[in-house]
């Protein structure tokens, strides 16, 4: 088959006739399908039910937990997540369902009181923070909550575009932050190399309360290969700029999204201040659930076990959204696409300008996707290219038929734009 | 019996030496008793048990409660705490297991954004808050660290002294709210009557958007006798003052203190401003704690059975404290205590600059009770008077040792404030 730069412009009118007749046949079919967001399936879901039958509530130390107390999470869920995430224990805090939320107050906090003697964020003229894109619209929605100037630094094979980030933090003050998904990251399955993560820890940063938000909200959430993220406390230790990270990790992904357990991690300086901070906010995190979700995990092995199910589960359907873009695409490159590892998207980019037009025929077909430009800052995708896959919560057969549209709706707004 | 203010110096001085001989037998016996919290005993949080058995994750609308979203709370706990509280359900937000914390999480979003065209409290010369005193050291401690000023406010029979309120609130901008505890209040168990919140609902106030927190943390936690309090939505409505209200309660001194679950209800004004704010923070709380919440609690009258078991089991405890205070003191008026009718705590109150004193006396004995001064903003008690006297979690034996001490303890201290 010819690719569309090699097509006259009647053979791209005929195609797009063709394209048309497929377009409105799906259309009568009154479809209703929706791969916007990165949740688990059903049978994912299912993996973990036996979570839903512990009902103990006494800590390995014989603390009564259906009462009040322990501000920072229970002993064994602090050692489980140690086991999986190979982090000291006392360097973990355990809070409620949902990293988000960690994530949140963490900066409300930087905002309002700051960090240790540093000035509080919220009393600076301007507060800019790096952010990786494409990448989660919900990390951007926050920084932008808060009136942060977010500044877009390119995804690269190996992370983030480190030249670029480490000239910026050498030479402003105001820019206190970066936030990162370290591991197949949202949207692209980037994993940070080694080098990127030392990088990280070794650059110069004028701010001194410069912050690495680092969301490793897939660090065993594999699909394809397992990748072994470098460790950032060890690369930290290194140069002594451990205060930096803010580690976030959850299990809304291993068992339930809504009733997850979430954890931060940080540096002894971290985890003190923070401490001092939370025993203002809260008696204490459900301490039931941790327990729950510590007799459910049991430990890294264990979980691991669990996570290979989910991968079994994942596979299948990434296999037919990469398939699919193989077979259309691949000798007619309009379309580009990663080839994630693990996570829970594969991240396209149409030709220029028609990312939203795409999204916006898919749904007119009653194929819902993330909304187009949600990958960038503010919601805008300057180049208007890039699009987010969720392949994770349709069944197979809903998310072929989602791919046989979202195919047809590329070709047809790329044969619009050839021919204007 | 004479009393002390009776007594020539030399009956003081030989009444202490006898009560000094107590002391000392007390002190060999190397006696551990904790009475510092309001936290359920064991009796207590067993009551719930079944709770913990419950494994369903299916919501009435057919929603599976395992997978994200639901950002306000599944419908049938708010059905349920509307049934509860005779709040209409869509004035309700579900959140996750504190009440503190979504008090802490409301302050944090007035503090930095506002409460709609309202400038942040954050960026204010200064903010300040009315603080009925005896309170509760929590919610002054949360004041305390945003930097607000907090002006205190006694507790009179009926509530609060209103003409106080009603004239600082005229007059000064800069008071931006109240926080109370309206039912069974923490620690004197007074019930704001129904005057009171008419009056708190009418009030004409600088601020535009002054805030009443009204934390009904006890609202159906009676032990001698059920109060009704005044609706002050009802109220509100009356005086189209609805928006003042936020109003927390939560099902930690219900179910388990460690995995209830908590809410906020407002004007749909604050709902809609809440939600919004919201949806940065969180894509849900815990629904399937929600859920077990409804399948446990079921509804009003089911919960009011349960409350009465609670109340069978925390009112020979309360006749215990009452009953030593009436024993010792009634005769001799060196110590003036609240009858409280339900809540979690008994208020008494020593002769000036003696309470500091009292309470660690009886930490040397080994009877932990509630800090001195923590009643008060900053912890600190301008005459040095109030002691929070928590009688839940200890058995009755070890009550019936704690309150020996206790009486023993305000003896001598009374003792030597004479003899001074």
């Amino acid at each position: 088959m010819k690719d569309y730069s090699n097509m006259s412009k009647d053979e791209l009118i005929q195609q797009k006739n063709k394209l048309k007749e497929q377009y409105n046949k799906y259309l009568l079919e009154k479809i209703d399908l929706n791969m916007s967001r990165g949740k688990p399936c059903k049978e994912q879901l299912n993996l973990s039910n036996q979570l839903l039958n512990i009902n103990e509530y006494v800590s390995k130390d014989n603390i009564d937990l259906r009462n009040y107390g322990i501000l920072d999470g229970i002993d064994e869920a602090k050692e489980l997540f140690s086991d999986i995430l190979n982090i000291d224990k006392n360097n973990i805090i355990i809070g409620g369902n949902s990293t988000l939320n960690m994530i949140y107050d963490v900066i409300t906090r930087l905002y309002i009181f700051g960090y240790k003697d540093n000035i509080p964020w919220g009393r600076l003229n301007k507060v800019k923070f790096l952010c990786p894109v494409p990448g989660y619209d919900r990390h951007f929605d926050i920084l932008d909550k808060f009136g942060f100037e977010m500044i877009n630094i390119p995804i690269t094979k190996d992370g983030i575009d480190m030249d670029m980030v480490e000239k910026l933090c050498k030479e402003e003050e105001y820019i206190k932050g970066i936030i990162c998904v370290p591991l197949y990251s949202n949207p692209t399955g980037t994993c940070y190399s080694k080098q990127t993560v030392e990088r990280l820890a070794k650059m110069e940063t004028k701010a001194k309360d410069f912050k690495i938000f680092w969301d490793n909200a897939y660090a065993i959430h594999y699909v394809y290969k397992k990748v072994e993220l470098y460790d950032i406390f060890k690369a930290c230790k290194k140069y002594n700029t451990q205060d930096r990270i803010l580690y976030f990790f959850s299990t809304s992904k291993i068992n339930f999204p809504g009733g997850g357990v979430a954890i931060l991690a940080g540096s002894d300086n971290t985890i003190e201040d923070t401490k001092t901070h939370l025993s203002y906010q809260t008696i204490g995190y459900d301490k039931i659930n941790q327990l729950k979700t510590v007799k459910f995990l049991k430990n890294k092995e264990n979980t691991l076990k669990l996570m290979d199910k989910h991968a079994q589960i994942l596979k299948p359907k990434f296999d037919i959204v990469l398939n699919m873009l193989e077979k259309n695409f691949k000798d007619n490159p309009i379309l580009k696409w990663e080839q994630p590892l693990g996570g829970y998207f594969v991240s396209v980019d149409t030709m220029e300008g028609l990312a939203k037009n795409v999204v916006s025929m898919c749904k007119e077909l009653g194929v819902i996707l993330t909304q187009a430009g949600a990958t960038y800052p503010k919601r805008f995708d300057p180049k208007d290219t890039n699009i987010r896959l969720a392949p994770s919560f349709p069944t197979p057969e809903e998310l072929k038929k989602a791919m046989e549209i979202f195919c047809i709706c590329v070709k047809i707004a790329t044969i619009d734009k050839m021919l204007a």
